[in-house]
């Protein structure tokens, strides 16, 4: 069976989930038809471990958060990003670093170095892709290389792959989603009740916000998302900057009761459509949805995309856009398309 | 280009639908990487008609009702299934006929026919698939065939090919389904307060109901695609008979409104389970929901599939379960499949 070495940029809650998929379930790659082994760890935190012959990944796992791999052969205090991308024995980089979703950095470096070393990259940062998808897709092909990034939109829940495989022969109309699982937990307390701080405060004891719920409530998450949307599957050039953004920030609790009164819910929409010149326009706005509309029964913390096509009309896809492990399967996804890549020379 | 010929077996709305997008639609098909011909059409009320350097769709679309293929080259008032599909030169046989759901035939003996000669078979017929579906994949396998079905269970919403394609190295613990758009259809006006004979009335006036609605309502019709997706998706060996089946028919208004009153929807599910003894159950059965369950949203005549996976929990897939553009794109889709198996020389 092929193995593949990675390396692992950032060490956080996605790659542990990763590394701890690897460690506890070769079964699962094995019926995928290759192995994984991990070549290289680079973390902000933990600094940086490259073992040619594969890292124990139990050592690791257990390292507490303040350790770092300084005391470990191969290891340093350092995260040492560049020299392990470029000169480690990685085939593929899997990277999932804390990263700005203003300027995509430090992720895009990574991807950069990656790619133009010839290795292949898997990634659920959002960044590069919203970013500087055009470029790092040219890049990849000028190098002979595979750039994964499903997980960048919906978690580990297919979306962008699903639409390039599963819609062969359809055109594809627009994209509409409910891509921030945050504001439409908050939409629903609201519903029950609770007025928007309220329910900001509960969706963070939850874990489902962030400590600064900015992006989430007030729309520049879903930006991204949708940039990726529309660039991926409409074939549009837009930075995110060109989606018009409005979050639920001024949403009111009346508001909410009024629409549900009226058999209607409030839902942060992000939308892609190409219009009848051909244009993509896109945004991002909350919007009253009747009962009828593919999305008005998206619930919770769940997301979803609805697909506008011109022979079946809507289909919608919905799961989850968060959580460890779901955008850890993301990257098991993208692993088995790079295998596939590689074994086929091109992507599937 | 490659060019496929085709024999379409049965020429009702969803035949007709296909060679309508062959006929308009040329770039459609090449934008796939093939030209589709159709050398044969047969059915009960036009005969039979085999033009090898391809039949002028223009000219059998525009026959009208009660005409029939006597008076065209190679034509014939009889159907002669049998030996179209074993002498005609199609390379793929559409399989489109009326069919019996309770022993799958005509459509069992058209696919049998076409595998044993080494012809592919794309088929929205679920009959075939559901009572027979090993024996003959197996058929297929021994005469290197393809045989694709991805219609006979939500039309031309992906459902098999999703499950097969998207969900690598996740493993698949079940699927619960809106399987029938007309008992979906009745029980979301009886939630608006008609009564279950008048939402079948007005089920059948907007052609969502048949004439005789007893395979909707009854939930005969969802038990076939529980056995297809039990049998495809789950590795069962489920007989449809082996479905415990309830349909809607007891449901009242009453029910339907004391549920709604509680927060909950009566939906018509089929599902199949993966037991932890390994064992698969299968059953149709009307069941409330509350608003956070993934089918709960599913309005009107709309079909939805819900797969639970081991690592993303459950993600849900909605959209068209009929029409005949929409299964005729099914066909397009299987067709697609068939070229890949022919240039692949595997099942993608």
């Amino acid at each position: 069976m092929t193995t593949y070495n990675l390396a692992l940029i950032g060490f956080g809650g996605v790659n542990r989930a990763l590394a701890t998929l690897i460690r506890d379930e070769p079964h699962r790659f094995a019926a995928l038809g290759f192995e994984l082994r991990v070549v290289a760890i680079t973390d902000l935190a933990f600094g940086s471990l490259v073992q040619e012959e594969g890292i124990d990944l139990a050592t690791v796992l257990a390292m507490p958060r303040g350790a770092n791999f300084e005391g470990l052969r191969g290891g340093s205090s350092e995260p040492r990003n560049e020299e392990v991308i470029k000169n480690s024995p990685a085939d593929i980089v899997v990277e999932a670093t804390f990263t700005s979703p203003v300027d995509g950095e430090p992720a895009v470096s990574h991807v950069r170095w990656a790619l133009a070393a010839g290795k292949h990259v898997v990634t659920t940062n959002k960044g590069p892709v919203a970013l500087h998808g055009r470029e790092l897709n040219a890049l990849a092909k000028e190098n002979s290389a595979s750039f994964e990034y499903e997980g960048s939109v919906m978690s580990g829940t297919p979306v962008l792959r699903l639409a390039q495989k599963m819609f062969e022969g359809l055109q594809l109309k627009g994209v509409q989603g409910i891509l921030n699982g945050t504001s439409n937990y908050v939409l629903g307390r609201m519903e029950a009740g609770l007025r928007l701080g309220e329910a900001i405060a509960e969706a963070q004891e939850h874990g489902y916000a962030e400590a600064d719920p900015t992006a989430d409530i007030g729309g520049s998450d879903v930006r991204l998302k949708v940039a990726i949307l529309a660039n991926e599957l409409l074939g549009a050039s837009l930075h995110p900057d060109e989606v018009d953004t409005i979050g639920i920030q001024e949403i009111t609790s009346d508001q909410v009761a009024q629409a549900l009164a009226n058999g209607q819910r409030w839902k942060l929409i992000g939308e892609a459509t190409r219009g009848t010149d051909g244009k993509i326009t896109a945004s991002v706005r909350p919007a009253t949805l009747t009962a009828d509309h593919p999305l008005a029964g998206i619930s919770g913390a769940t997301n979803a995309v609805s697909f506008e096509t011109d022979l079946l009309g809507a289909v919608t896809v919905s799961g989850p856009g968060a959580g460890r492990t779901e955008t850890a399967y993301a990257l098991v996804s993208d692993i088995a398309a790079v295998d596939a890549f590689i074994n086929g020379g091109v992507h599937v």
